[in-house]
């Protein structure tokens, strides 16, 4: 706000105009708070008395709230608002039950133990901390990561070789970026796949090529007929078919990326979740100068925390520290060193370990029930993760089912919407069961049972 | 780690030399706790015994350490490792005067006001704001923005046109990126003006373009026959000259990219930290449908929390917005809200106040030491920010200046490191006094009038 002391108006004459224009225009909006008249005086350069002059025209025209000993508001009229604001329409969730299957049960999520990481975290870090830092991350957290890898999912990294990202969409942009400016063009990507990261590919300006699937993971012979420069994969629970990558297929992969120079990006996505099987160790583990990897809490604590990590071979590692810091500079430092306190304290692995009691409870729960309700449908992909996939019985049109579920207000999506290719899979529905709680996994299925009897 | 049940060494025996090999390859590092031998034959699914057995065999080889009733521990010499293990190397500052530029006092932030305010956000956050969420970000955090902004700077946004980002160095990234898919081939850029934004700039496939700066701000006139695509302004205080832009000169900045339908990117990165002058409202608020607004608390706050804001005009928002889900898939959601509770407490505006006296007394004293130790110095861009100009004698070779200063341990830039084009400037410092406490100003610049002089 400018004031001109040449112009023949007087300066509480201008103040007035000045503000009454701001309500007009929706710059100031109904309910805030002005400054105090001492304070907004300092700030101008005026008397006092101009701004309480002013303040007083306002508020005698409808335009402020005055209040005794108090700051003035806008009022909640606002004026007629010359220009048309516009109006946030919260998003409402139409359904009842929902099979969503890439997000996490957030009421999980152990707030309590998250306030008390991120005291902690709070209190202990030097100013440095505070500061522009390094882009891979705090050094205090990346210690911390590289001992939890290490000892957790067989990942072999330095702390050195880590750099903290904002979740698994970041950790790919910079990934694809650094690949197309080293002449990469194109990037396999399971068939199916999660339909997002192909846009992110292609963002980054390469292609996204079809990868088949089948029961042992990605099939590693049309990958190598296929010859892409890098391939994304979900090794430890294929999203969305479920299946785990078979010993004999992960030597493979290692092997083609190793004659071919190409670089596999693990997705380490669900991997703390697993119910029945022995835990399966990461390809990285297995060969770090050909595997990037990445994992995150948006799984295990909370998606909007977009916290995660990756591991970066050594040839990739300066151009992708170099790729995050023109991103953004490097991740928020104090929320990683909260969630380096809740790894040291053992917090981290309590609280996966009391939602994977949860999550298995409510799987054993959904199996039970798509037994009873839908005894014709095989269910597969049930060893690990936040949702299985449902087999429709043969000759099913998988989107008659969904439009038939949303009739009902379930939210599920078959497994063609995981497409990349033009290849055809037999009909399936993805269930997530994340979003489901305990009591309410029976009458949804039986909802879907009925969904699925109205479209055959 | 995957035990083999059809080989003929036993399962203790396979446990004991995968985990030996974890330590001695580094995977497992000096000083992990290991699982209780109940969670690991769980997790593995033998037999307690096996496990017990394993670490008893890696106690007595001195790879564990074993402790009654507690986890074992890997030995703090952990073996010798097979991989050389990279060495992370501390930055240790040599200087003794740092007059850098570009960051604020971070020992100022305000620790127990963040930590109540994320205490808030924390308590008060519905479940939904922990999952993934609207890319531009919490709603109840863009609304407070919307009205902060409205109120303090003058910005004419509703929240639906706020866009939360890491950082002025994200909002660029994206910025820069969608310019370029759009056509775009050139950014200017204030001569001189801060180095890292070129090369993000360059990185999304634009030719950074410089534009000459005087001391009423960007020279529009030169603007306008050079003509590029986008630019970009620090109209509040300019980086690293201080000039403020001139009235004359925003109105003629603002035709032009009327006229061309170019884009002004507006970095108001110091507005909050201004000390004699009436508050120079944005840009934005002048000419919304050009200008991409950003701000941030990394001078307010603390750079480390990498939370600032974008306004961005109605036909480039959809963009914008795909742009940073593709980026990362949205800021962390409890800072923003953190950052909201601030905002509306009144403890934000409280801090700035606090901070803003803070810096305002140690200009004064840098005005006060340059005028009795550099009286031959011309000292210019006061009004606001973190630093100032010293420009040096004439005829006075900056780098010289600049390599004197080193030799007695201060920490300074010459204007010219911020040189994007071949015209040459007047010699000057570039002199941040946010990291010099107010006792250490004087003498300082004592070291600094010794190393002029040394210089010339």
């Amino acid at each position: 706000m400018a004031l001109d002391r040449d112009v023949r108006t007087p300066l509480r004459r201008q103040l007035e105009i000045a503000i009454r224009d701001a309500i007009r225009t929706g710059r100031l909006r109904p309910g805030v708070r002005l400054p105090s008249s001492r304070d907004l005086a300092r700030g101008l350069g005026v008397s006092r008395g101009v701004v309480v002059d002013a303040y007083d025209a306002l508020g005698a025209q409808g335009f402020l709230v005055l209040r005794d000993r108090a700051v003035p508001l806008v009022a909640p009229s606002g004026g007629m608002p010359a220009v048309a604001r516009e109006v946030e329409e919260p998003v409402v969730p139409s359904c009842i039950f929902d099979f969503t299957a890439t997000t996490p049960d957030v009421s999980l999520f152990g707030r309590r133990a998250w306030l008390r990481a991120f005291e902690q975290a709070l209190r202990a870090a030097p100013d440095a901390d505070l500061d522009y830092g390094d882009p891979r991350g705090a050094l205090d957290a990346r210690r911390v990561l590289a001992d939890y890898l290490g000892r957790v999912r067989g990942v072999v990294a330095s702390p050195a070789a880590i750099t903290v990202v904002q979740g698994f969409s970041q950790a790919i942009d910079i990934g694809f970026r650094l690949l197309a400016a080293s002449g990469a063009r194109r990037v396999g990507f399971e068939d199916p796949s999660l339909d997002e990261q192909w846009e992110t590919a292609r963002r980054a300006g390469l292609q996204p090529v079809p990868i088949p699937v089948d029961m042992d993971g990605i099939r590693v012979d049309e990958l190598r007929a296929i010859d892409p420069d890098a391939v994304v994969v979900t090794p430890a629970h294929q999203f969305p078919t479920g299946s785990v990558l078979a010993p004999a297929r992960r030597r493979a992969l290692l092997d083609w990326a190793a004659d071919r120079g190409a670089l596999v990006i693990e997705d380490d996505y669900d991997a703390e979740f697993r119910y029945d099987r022995t835990p399966v160790g990461t390809l990285q583990g297995l060969d770090p100068a050909h595997v990037l990897y990445v994992g995150t809490v948006s799984k295990t604590l909370a998606p909007s925390l977009r916290l995660g990590w990756t591991v970066v071979p050594p040839r990739l590692r300066d151009r992708f520290v170099e790729g995050k810091l023109y991103a953004d500079g490097g991740s928020p430092t104090l929320d990683q060193l909260a969630l380096a306190h809740l790894f040291t304290s053992g917090a981290y692995e309590q609280e996966v370990r009391r939602a994977r009691a949860v999550y298995r409870k409510r799987r054993d729960t959904l199996l039970d029930a798509l037994g009873s309700s839908l005894p014709e449908c095989r269910v597969v992909g049930i060893a690990a993760g936040l949702h299985v996939l449902l087999r429709l019985p043969p000759g099913s049109d998988e989107a008659a089912v969904v439009a038939a579920a949303e009739g009902r207000r379930l939210r599920v999506r078959a497994l063609g919407d995981f497409r990349l290719g033009d290849a055809s899979f037999d009909a399936a529905l993805v269930l997530g069961y994340a979003r489901l709680s305990q009591p309410a996994i029976a009458p949804a299925v039986r909802e879907l049972a009925a969904a699925v009897s109205a479209a055959s």
